[in-house]
C-alpha cells in the first residue's frame, strides 16, 4: 500500500509514528507520505520516523486539485484523512473521484434540526458519506469511516461481542472514561481538539432505539456512573454526539444504542458558558480588520493549546464498549476496552493517550485493507468488517484490549481479562 | 458652561437627555457639545435632544490634537468624559493641558500585583489621577473623578451620612442589587458593558481597613445577604472592585470601606469560565489575517450587545451606601439609595436605568460647578464636596433617594423615607 497521510497533528503523527515502531510488522505500508498544510510539521513527523519510506508533502485540504496531485506524484493507493471533520466531504470526494481508498476517523459533521434541536434527528453524522455509498461500491472502491478509537475500535467491539460473546444484544453502549490530571495546574485544560470537543458536546447528543430510529436529547443528557478499568474507577459519563450511535444499528442487531463520556462537570458547565456568549459558532463570521473569523477558531487560538499540555498530563483514559444481552438463554453483560497510559504514548509515540489511541484503530485497517483481508467495496463503519484480525492485532501493536463481564455474581477483579486470553489467541 | 461630552454611548447619551429634559432648569449649560468617534451616533443624539445648544462633532479620544481643536472650536470650559475607562489618561491629560475642567464616571485603571495579585494591592484605581493632584490645583482647576453613580452618587450619600446622620462612623459599605430580567430570553444577558462587567468581576476586589490600608481578595469574596428597597428584596452580593473603596476613606473617617453588587450566581461562573479560556484579556493581541484584537474586544463582538437587550429587560436597580456608627451614644445603620426602574428610563431617556442612573450624577455636579457652588482646585472624588445641594437635586431631575434606618428595632416598611423628607427640605 502506498499511504497518503493527510494531516500531521496529532492523529496523523501517531499513526506514522505507530508504522514506524511496528517494524518488519509495518512493512505492508511501502511509502508513507506523511502531508500538511504546514510543510515543516510534515517535515518534522517523516523525520521523526526515520525517514526513507516517509516522505514529506505541503498539501491543502481545502483544494482537490493540489490533493490529487500529490496522490499522483507519489502513485497513492490509499488516503488516511486525519484533519479536523469540516474537510471531511472534500477529501471524500478527491479520493472517489481519482479511485484511491479512503479511510477517516470522524464523519462528515451533522446539522441539528432547525425547529427541534434537543428532539429530533436532522443531518445526521456521516449522512453525506452514507449517501454516497453506491457510487463508492459501483466504482470497485472502499471508504472506511469512523475508524479511529471512538468511533473506530469500538464498533469493532461491538460486532466483536455479537460474532463471539452474545445469542442477542439488547443495548450497544459506547463508554469512555479517564482519570486525567496535570498535577499542579488550575487552568482549563482541553484532553484534545478544542474545536472537536465543542462541536461532539454541544451539539445534541444522539441516540439509537429500535422501532425509534435516531432522536437527539438535551446536552449532557442521562448522567451515569460507570466502573472504568485499569485503575481509573468511576466516572459520572454523560450523553454526547457520536458516530458510534449512528453506525452500529446498521450493522448489528440491537435495541439500544448510546454513546457517553466523562466531561467533568466544571467543563460541561464551561462549555454551556462559552455556547452562552456565542464563543462556540463555527458559521458566524466576525470581522476583524480586513479579515473574519468564526468565534470557535478564534477561541482555538485563545485557549492553553492542548497539544502543549499533554506533555504534562498524567493519567490514564479508557475506550470501550458496554453490550447487554443474551447468551445460552442467560441474561450477559460485558465491557470490551482498550486502556492507555498518557506518559506511555508521550514516549512511545510523542503524541497523548487520546490520539495515539484514535490512531492506532486506522493503522491496523490499512494493514487488514492492504494484505486484502477487509475487502467490502462501498462506504462502511469498522463493524460492516470481520472483528477478529483487528482485535488480534491489537496486542500486536501494543495496545492491548481487555474484557470484563459485568455480571454483579462475579467480583470485577476476577474478570478482568485479556480480550486475546478470552479469545484463546 | 460650555460643554463637551466626550463619548455619545448610553452614559454620554443619557446625561445630554437629562439635561434637555431638565427644561430651564438645565440652562446652566448653555453649549453641549455631543462628540464620538461614530459622527453619525452623536448627530443623532444632537437631535434626539432637540439640536438648538446640543451641537455634534466628530472626536478620536486617542488623539489628544484632536480633543484641543474641538475644544478650541467652541470655547469648551468643561470636559465630561463619558467612555470606556482605558481612554481616561489621555482625556483627563487633554483637560490638564488646555486648562478647562474634568469629570469622569470611572477613575483609571489599576494593575494587579505581581506576585500576590489576590491579596495585596498594586496600581489601584484614580492612582494615576490622584498622582497628579497637586498638578491641577496649581494650575487652578478642577477635575471630580469617579462622577457617576457608584461612584459619585453613592460617595456624596457617604458624605451626607457623615455630616447629618452620624457622629463617628464605624463602615461605609457600597451595595447595588437588581432585579433585572428579559422575559422568555434565555441566552447570557450584561446588564452594561460587556468590556468593564469583566474589568470589574475579574480584578481582585479591592477593601480598606483603618490600620491595614487597601488589600484584595479573591473573586466574589465574602458573599452576603442584602434586603434592597423598591420591591427588589433579598439579593446575593459579592465584592468587586470599585472606585468608592479608593474614594472614601481618602475623606471620610471611617474603620472599613467595601463595594459589593449583586452578581447572579451564574454569571459569576460565566466570568470565571471565560477568563480560564482566556477570552478576558484586554493585553494579550491575538492576530487574526492582518489585524490584531484582545480577546477581549473580540469577545464585546460576539456576545449579545447590552444596548439592544436593555428595550427588553424589566425591573429595577437600586445604588446606595450601607452605613454604620454612632449618633448620640447610640448604634446607628442607615442605607441611603436610589431605586431607577428599567423601562421608565428607556421611555425618558431612550437608555437603560444603569446608564441613565450613571449619568445623572455629572449632570448635577457640572451644574454645581457651573455655578460655583463645588469649587475646590486639584483631583477629588465626590466625596469632597458638600452634599446637600447634590442631594437636594436629586428629585428636581426625576431620580429621588431614599433612606432607610436598618436598626431591627423598626419595620422597613416604616422606615423607608424619602431623603428628602429626612433633609426636611
Amino acid at each position: 500500500m502506498k499511504l497518503l497521510i493527510i494531516g500531521a497533528g496529532g492523529v496523523g503523527t501517531s499513526a506514522a509514528m505507530i508504522i514506524s515502531r511496528a517494524g518488519k510488522e509495518g512493512e505492508w505500508a511501502e511509502k508513507i507520505v506523511v502531508s500538511d498544510y504546514n510543510f515543516a510539521r510534515a517535515e518534522e513527523v517523516a523525520k521523526l520516523c526515520g525517514g526513507g519510506r516517509f516522505v514529506a508533502e505541503k498539501i491543502n485540504a481545502k483544494d482537490k486539485e493540489n490533493m490529487k496531485e500529490v496522490i499522483k506524484k507519489h502513485d497513492i493507493t490509499f488516503v488516511m484523512n486525519a484533519v479536523e471533520p469540516d474537510f471531511n466531504e472534500n477529501i471524500f470526494d478527491t479520493c472517489l473521484e481519482v479511485g484511491v481508498g479512503y479511510l477517516d476517523c470522524a464523519m462528515t459533521l451533522s446539522k441539528r434540526h432547525p425547529e427541534k434541536p434537543y428532539e429530533l434527528a436532522y443531518i445526521k453524522l456521516g449522512d453525506y458519506q452514507f449517501d454516497k455509498h453506491e457510487e463508492w461500491e459501483k466504482a470497485g472502491n472502499m471508504a472506511i469511516v469512523g475508524s479511529g478509537v471512538e468511533p473506530g475500535m469500538a464498533d469493532v467491539f461491538a460486532r466483536y461481542a455479537a460474532k463471539h460473546l452474545f445469542d442477542t444484544i439488547d443495548e450497544v453502549n459506547v463508554r469512555d472514561g479517564d482519570n486525567y490530571e496535570i498535577p499542579g495546574y488550575e487552568g482549563v485544560a482541553f484532553g484534545f481538539s478544542v474545536w472537536t470537543t465543542i462541536e461532539e458536546c454541544l451539539n445534541p447528543p444522539v441516540i439509537w432505539e429500535k422501532g425509534k430510529g435516531w432522536f437527539c436529547t438535551e446536552s449532557f443528557s442521562e448522567p451515569e456512573i460507570f466502573n472504568f478499568p485499569g485503575g481509573i474507577g468511576d466516572v459520572e459519563v454523560i450523553n454526547v454526539e457520536h458516530e458510534e450511535v449512528l453506525l452500529v444499528p446498521r450493522v448489528i442487531d440491537c435495541n439500544r444504542v448510546t454513546f457517553k463520556y466523562g466531561v467533568p462537570r466544571e467543563m460541561r458547565q464551561l462549555l454551556k458558558d462559552l455556547e452562552a456568549c456565542g464563543m462556540d459558532s463555527a458559521t458566524r463570521m466576525i470581522k476583524v480588520g480586513d479579515s473574519e473569523i468564526s468565534p470557535r477558531d478564534f477561541l482555538v487560538k485563545v485557549v492553553p493549546n492542548p497539544i502543549e499540555l499533554a506533555p504534562k498530563m498524567v493519567g490514564k483514559g479508557c475506550a470501550g464498549t458496554w453490550v447487554t444481552g443474551t447468551k445460552d438463554g442467560k441474561r450477559r453483560s460485558v465491557y470490551l476496552y482498550q486502556v492507555a497510559d498518557n506518559q506511555d504514548c508521550i514516549k512511545k509515540y510523542t503524541t497523548n493517550s487520546v490520539v495515539a489511541q484514535t490512531a492506532v484503530g486506522p493503522v491496523i485497517m490499512m494493514e487488514l485493507v492492504a494484505k486484502g483481508i477487509w475487502d467490502i467495496k462501498g462506504v462502511h463503519g469498522p463493524e460492516s468488517f470481520d472483528p477478529d484480525p483487528f482485535v488480534e492485532r491489537l496486542a500486536k501493536y501494543d495496545f492491548p484490549a481487555g474484557i470484563r463481564e459485568m455480571d454483579s455474581e462475579y467480583s470485577d477483579a476476577l474478570n478482568e481479562k485479556r480480550l486475546l486470553d478470552a479469545l484463546g489467541v
